[in-house]
């Protein structure tokens, strides 16, 4: 996968990738990837990533149950972002929304604009 | 405008942005803002930017006329990212194609999934 190469990573040698749910176009998050975390992601159809808080690898999913499986991987012209298309399970978001993106900006104020579909609680283990 | 100070920043006092196309969802690009283009965003409608590889302040489309109305401004549950709604004239990549992410991974290797809109030479005043 000699693209990997030529992919462009920050000093850290990360890139972020861009999360979008297929068939809704939903964007769901975004996180940052190695090139560890690529390869697995590619070689297991499950994302996988690299926490730059808690400077861990992890898959999307592990504790909550709520994987990514992978459906396209694509990158940007400069090289530098990922998009991969995924079927998400469950919520994507950590605090129990399907996207992390659920405030938007009207008016100049926050406004949340998706209903939560867990409590964050049942989707650590504490069900 | 409180949000702005409530958002997460990079030490060079940058934030990522998704740019979505509303309707058909297609992931354009992502780019860097600072508060000034993320104000100027909000305030004219258009979408403005910080190049940090030209270390400049720029308005999507002032060269090439595709500019990107804005519809919709959302940020992140970690408020280090920004998902921005846009209506896009003409081409958002520079290289002529619709969106940016124009090349996926097939079977390992890098393959080209969209038509080129126009000639990059023809977008920058060449024609």
């Amino acid at each position: 996968m000699s693209f990997l190469d030529e992919l462009k990573y920050t000093s850290d040698g990360l890139i972020p990738a861009i999360i979008q749910e297929e068939g809704s176009g939903r964007v769901l998050m975004m996180a940052w990837m190695n090139v560890d975390s690529i390869r697995d992601t590619l070689e297991t159809g499950k994302t996988h990533f690299w926490s730059r808080s808690r400077q861990k690898y992890w898959m999307k999913g592990e504790s909550s149950g709520n994987t990514q499986e992978v459906k396209d991987v694509a990158y940007d012209c400069d090289k530098d972002t990922l998009l991969i298309k995924v079927e998400q399970s469950g919520a994507a978001c950590h605090e129990g929304y399907k996207s992390c993106f659920f405030t938007s900006i009207k008016d100049g104020e926050p406004e949340v604009t998706e209903e939560r579909l867990m409590n964050p609680g049942e989707m650590y283990g504490k069900s």
